[in-house]
């Protein structure tokens, strides 16, 4: 096996480290117009902060529609009894559909919905597909805590993704508030690589990797992180959206509260950055968390899908 | 045994149930002047909401002085071995030191402090002493979350406490902000008992009445207390007091933030509303978590003991 050359080493030392980054934040030069989407000011703000909350992004009406054809996929037996449809322990409610993407109309159309794309596009400067796809239903009073996180470290190592050039995007369908676990981001702490505790492999090769176990950062980077910057919780009504790099590090506390949580989420790779083997000789996790197979340009489609499909369920 | 004419009955049906409250939330007479310690305004407020913010009570000089004593006192083995105090599961940390009105000398002048003790006996409206009082020391990161209950509850089942009389008292020794997991109150849930579902006892009578399986309230009922008010959250610098009526809902979420929360509660309750025996022949809690022995009118108090230990502090 060759010698470990890559940038972001994670999980094979007994030592925790911080590693500036190495990549572009946003790969669109922004001395030039960048063209349709968000602002030059939204992406040097993204650039900094690692993130952007976008307010009311889609309409009362369109957000309501999203909002029912979720309701309406975590109820359908087609859908709940497959491999992408996970239950909350100890229930038969669905929690998240993975996937969303491929398995439903409305959701395909919505993740090439033009107003994403283009912004997606003027982060990761190039042509994107979607890396993974997902409906959040967190529930109200018992909703679960999700520990601090970036994202890229488990790609990177669980998927085989090359470089930070992926951006998450999280649509809010109901309200987030400071009550009901919205998600909370570190600012600036997307500049850092978080390389994470593990055992020393004998031979880079594990395949019980468990995420539990790894990829979990240490409490000292957490406090070097949220020291920079502090920590901002995206509370925004339903409709919203939030653009988040892929290696922010982000999480949510528990949901004690009665409201419910429900939100979509795409993930945006560019096309120049598809999946390579993952680490340590793990194997490939399967298609609907990881995409592997279907890897080509988004064509971007028109946002009228959406007021069709509202017009329709008001008749 | 005789039958049940308990106005707060709680844990004996399959059915969850919503009473009102049949006693005084304010038993001082709010058309007379108040004396000293709250405002009119703010008891009336308090007799709406079942609870008062008082931003910076204490002065930042006495906030740390009391921050050094709970510290000091969470690594006295001393008072560590006690069984005051309660650790983190799977750990030496302290996680909460209980009779710290009788076990250290500062939080017991503390506990007496006039300007606590003057608004505690205008709530409850007669001489006070402390039914229960605690450090709490929730760490950052894996602080966990506290799920919705009735102080009253507990106390009224597994204590005696013959009526809503009583009023807790926390003192912010670190900031609260919407990251660490603040106290959420239910505005204006003081004014229902919801009395929880129990299994329908054989003979009233239950040595193994477990927390964790009764006194939980159920999902209708908070959603109903939610709908009256909403949820408000006790964000507050270091140094705020809240008083809370005893039965006001409450909870909190967990803390995956890197900010610890430090704080110190008392529960005042009217000399006149001590503790009878528990109810369904539980047997009574240990004297350090429920006060049944030394039942006596707390005699207040002058503030000058914090100035006097900052200043020792600094020399």
């Amino acid at each position: 096996m060759a010698p470990i050359t890559d940038a972001y080493e994670s999980r094979v030392t007994k030592e925790a480290a911080i590693i500036m980054r190495r990549d572009p934040v946003v790969y669109t030069d922004l001395n030039r117009d960048p063209g349709s989407g968000a602002t030059r000011k939204q992406l040097q703000n993204f650039k900094r902060d690692g993130f952007m909350l976008l307010e009311n992004f889609f309409s009362t009406r369109e957000t309501l529609a999203l909002l029912e054809e979720v309701k309406r996929l975590s109820r359908d037996p087609e859908i709940t009894k497959r491999e992408e449809a996970i239950r909350e322990p100890g229930s038969d409610d669905v929690r998240s559909v993975f996937r969303v993407h491929v398995i439903n109309k409305m959701l395909s159309r919505l993740s090439r919905d033009r107003r994403l794309v283009n912004i997606a596009r003027q982060i990761v400067g190039s042509d994107i597909y979607v890396h993974q796809s997902r409906a959040n239903l967190k529930p109200g009073l018992h909703g679960k805590e999700f520990y601090w996180h970036s994202d890229f470290e488990t790609w990177h190592i669980e998927d085989g993704m090359p470089n930070m050039r992926a951006v998450s995007c999280s649509i809010l369908l109901a309200d987030n508030n400071h009550q009901n676990g919205p998600l909370m981001i570190m600012p600036g702490s997307h500049q850092y690589f978080i390389s994470c505790i593990g055992e020393t492999p004998d031979n880079h090769y594990r395949k019980s990797l468990r995420k539990q176990e790894y990829g979990v950062p240490d409490p000292d980077s957490l406090r070097f992180l949220v020291d920079q910057n502090g920590i901002r919780s995206m509370t925004a009504p339903a409709g919203s959206v939030v653009f988040f790099d892929c290696n922010a590090m982000h999480g949510s506390n528990s949901n004690i509260s009665p409201y419910p949580r429900i939100n979509l989420f795409f993930v945006y790779n560019s096309i120049e950055n598809s999946l390579g083997n993952p680490k340590y000789g793990l194997k490939p996790r399967p298609e609907h968390i990881a995409t592997r197979e279907n890897v080509s340009p988004i064509k971007p489609v028109e946002p009228d899908y959406l007021r069709d499909v509202s017009k329709q369920a008001h008749h």
